[in-house]
């Protein structure tokens, strides 16, 4: 099988470092254009001498569509620089797959969770066969989880309401990110546009596909979301309280057998099992589970109805693996393999 | 003015020495007995060099009945034993007040907050004015603050619904407590029996005592707790999202200007304001924050109307002083006052 | 008793507001300056509501000498600026005390702890008599408390060789200082410049003047330093393994009853004992033992006496009082008392 | 090839269980007998349902040498029960490989790491040959790094005298351990018994064969250790300083280049390089360095030579593998190969 020859944006930073070390050995993808305004002309070896010769030897580019020739480009792009970049990749033609947050909302862009809304990925359908450049968002990685759990129970029960506390990780800021004077020995009850973001993505996660395949429309769930910084190294954490309008009935096995497209293609970063339920009483943790799956399973524990409609439980996402570079290597592979790239 | 005469049950554990360290400057109690089994026959002096004098010379006696003379008894004592020894020292004609939990539901035990429900110790006048013993008992330290807020916003606007997560500080756990392996990097989402104390006690505490001043009929909110570990020394911050049947206007002034007896009355150990409001985007803290009216007031911030009838907010409460020592003595000072002891 | 005006360069930062905090109360001085290049033109009280009056109401100017009125300046100015500001100040007249480290090993600067070293100050008798400007410095936050230490254990013992190790707090890399990412589960065994400035400050500070009083004959200890950040939010302790000329006998009792002219002279900023000694085996601790004397003391413990010429010991400092505004406003009490200012 | 059947006393505690998941695809070893006395008669598997069928099939069977038949036998025993424990096996005739501090300094008992003294196995060569039992034993995990790195150090320069200062990690005091009130934002200093263990097993193991093969002679440095408690999960950090007799020259080559019969022999457990240095400024860092060679290498940095004749350095080791588990798997491994068991 001939790889698919990929381009990495903004691939210098750290997180950009994550996706070339998550892309090193991929089955389908081959890492064959970088670019990073600051370290234009030297070679990507000189940054990261760690990595197979073919990568080290690319040379750095200008994030700038004549300097990339690849079949997709994927864009770990700072938020400050993604809106403008993305879309003039966009334009010259290129397919993107971006974590950043500019375009999520977008109506032409979908936003996407492989396991929940595959058929999102219509909505681009048209321009990619007319070999069009689109963008492909990723969520936050606050959203991955919640909406990944609540896509079976909706499914089952119809969720009307949603409280979510979350208790985020450090590495969700980015480096050097929080102050350790900020954290130690403390909780920071505060992520600026983190709750608006979720309530937003969640629902077009959610949604479905218009008739005329042109754009999204939205879920219709009531979300209330309170986000907070704790001091945990990789791994958020949520808890969540929800309401539905069915009979809430067997819960746990409902989460436990929801599988999606990407578990059935068997695409190369799919975890066997999008939701992990954990049954001890204490779990999930962020430090002991948060590599379940290889980082790209959703661990779910703590499961309560308190009554007929309500629901309670704790859930646990991976934010730099499935929350970020992960997610978007599983959302490449669900396009290429969709449209047979 | 004549000082009363006070023993402190199992005071040579941590929570007693707090006891201790909080009486001995105190303006209208003096330490008179102390008991805790493990140490009897030494005197105090020899556990805590650093109090006073005529505590140091006080002897350690059995939690018994016959070994105390005093005319009001503080119980730090552990859960395990509380049960048992507190109602043999109320049958004993002690007037008991305590901060475990074994007693706190009891049809006859008032559950106090001295600034929500001083009417509550109508539940104990008669056997007082008999000369009869009686138990009164204080909170969980994760129902303190929850109920503080509630009360106001209840009374303005009729609470129907509460969705609470805390973030729980690891004095709460007590000492040896949480092994350090099990919270560095991590979060414990669980926290045993504490769910299920919230909802009970704060409907107690925002109950209403019956005709007859023979027990309390406790308000009817529906409460949903999510209760969780944090690696912060002290200081339990939560979470709200809460529902009402009035439309919510002004919610912060209303925290902001509710007041209670212990103000009105100056009780010695009553903070100026019950509830300090925090105007920072990203407040109250638990480390910045919990010594406010030197522990004994509860922080408001973040709060956020998402509609008419809903309520979002984060306060904070020191767990080991408003939620243990600091709470039963301003309990104590009330029935004082209250009673003309 | 007239108050000595006092002016505070760089008053704004976080530095800056801990010198206004600590000087608020102050019995001798008088803030009536303060400067931060960034906010000239605003209230002091716009940025610090929590000041007295007389300050709140002063206006912040550049940090030029002709912008500021006072007999003595503190400065708390960033490295960055500190040489060149503190020099211009110095020329126009002024006495600055400084924590900064630029001029620290200037031949003309007496670097002061006010226990240690008094007489220091006779470096700048000459400069003062004649109402010429000088800079009169504190030591780096880790010399403090080693050179505190080895005062009494040098007159006593003539100590030759000194290996110390440090565990620094997070506070002494300043504001945002350490990412949380890089601390948390970790240590870092390594902090910029710092294990070259303690042997030098120290032996400065162990040394004696010269007979033409225009220069410092630094001490000859072999000082072997190894610096390394913890997590801990203030105080750094030290672990120190020294040997010495002569026998040693009794080190505890020498520690203990060490005193300076600061203690003789009851300097407001004093602490009863620059040496506190912890008998318990496991202590100095830094969360427990740092406020110590008002976070004015050095508090020694596990004191072990290998052989007759060596000697193992901890000591911990608070490194943002002792170790930076309390330093630098006890030296100002010495200097003021010292020369009748 | 045919396995060793190999027994695993106490292997239902915390210890035992790594012990079990390092044994579980051991090429070389076989898991035939378990013991641990407070659950005998349960399966294996019905405490770790992880491990192979084969090891889930044991019944668990009471730490007596009645109960064991297997060739070798692996102690990870509390330090309360080992002593007589691991005599008894002995006496029995049963090979012993222990990590239990009892019999570390007995005269018939070899402290081994494989790197460095295999010449030590010499004291036990009779008994194994007449088919006696014997005990070898490991040393403590913070000798371990520090010994790897004098042993060629002192082979080339002749070390004289070491101070060494240590920032332990959690997972050194086993579970539950420290205490988390104890720790957060804190530094504890001092671990009981390990300044003691830490010269008398280094030089145990610096040692040479007495002529007559029945006891070591023991090296002769001088060690001076502080140990210290830091919060770290994993990975002991030691600070030294040493001075040599003879000239230091290019101590990192010496370092870098030291090798041992594991890695000459390629034994299954042996890191590829025994010491990996680093030359970043400010590494090692338990962190992120603590894995090196799986855990099984000590990570050194911050060599700096301050002159002719001493040294300073950082040091790394993974405590509960180099320093437990895995250091007596390859002690294991060497004896098996020595002896062709």
């Amino acid at each position: 099988m001939k790889k698919i020859d990929v381009g990495v944006l903004g691939a210098t930073g750290k997180v950009g470092m994550e996706y070339l070390e998550m892309l090193k050995d991929h089955p389908w993808f081959r890492v064959v254009a970088v670019t990073g305004n600051s370290k234009v002309g030297l070679k990507l070896g000189e940054l990261a001498p760690g990595l197979p010769s073919q990568m080290r030897s690319l040379e750095i580019k200008d994030s700038d569509p004549s300097q990339v020739d690849a079949d997709l480009v994927f864009s770990p792009l700072p938020t400050s620089v993604a809106l403008e970049t993305e879309s003039k990749f966009a334009q010259s033609g290129f397919k993107i797959i971006t974590d950043a947050s500019p375009h999520r909302m977008d109506s032409d862009v979908p936003l996407m969770i492989p396991e929940i809304n595959p058929d999102h990925l219509k909505l681009i359908e048209k321009r990619l066969r007319k070999s069009e450049g689109f963008i492909v968002a990723t969520p936050n990685c606050t959203t991955v989880g919640l909406a990944m759990t609540l896509k079976p129970l909706n499914d089952a029960f119809s969720v009307k309401k949603v409280v979510m506390t979350s208790f985020q990780a450090l590495s969700g800021a980015g480096y050097p990110g929080v102050p350790s004077l900020d954290i130690e020995d403390n909780v920071i009850p505060f992520i600026s546009g983190e709750e608006e973001k979720v309530p937003l993505e969640t629902n077009k996660l959610l949604g479905t596909v218009s008739k005329e395949k042109n754009k999204i429309l939205p879920g219709t769930l009531d979300i209330f979301c309170s986000c907070n910084r704790v001091a945990v190294i990789d791994g958020h954490l949520e808890s969540v309280y929800l309401e539905t309008e069915r009979q809430i009935d067997h819960p746990g096995e409902i989460l436990d057998a929801f599988e999606g497209i990407p578990q059935e293609l068997k695409l190369p970063s799919a975890p066997k099992k999008p939701i992990i339920l954990k049954t001890e009483k204490d779990r999930p943790q962020p430090r002991l589970d948060r590599m379940e799956g290889n980082g790209m399973s959703t661990v779910v524990g703590r499961i309560r109805q308190p009554n007929r409609n309500a629901l309670q439980y704790h859930l646990l996402t991976h934010n730099t693996i499935r929350g970020a570079a992960g997610g978007a290597l599983l959302t490449a592979e669900l396009l290429c393999k969709q449209f047979e790239l």
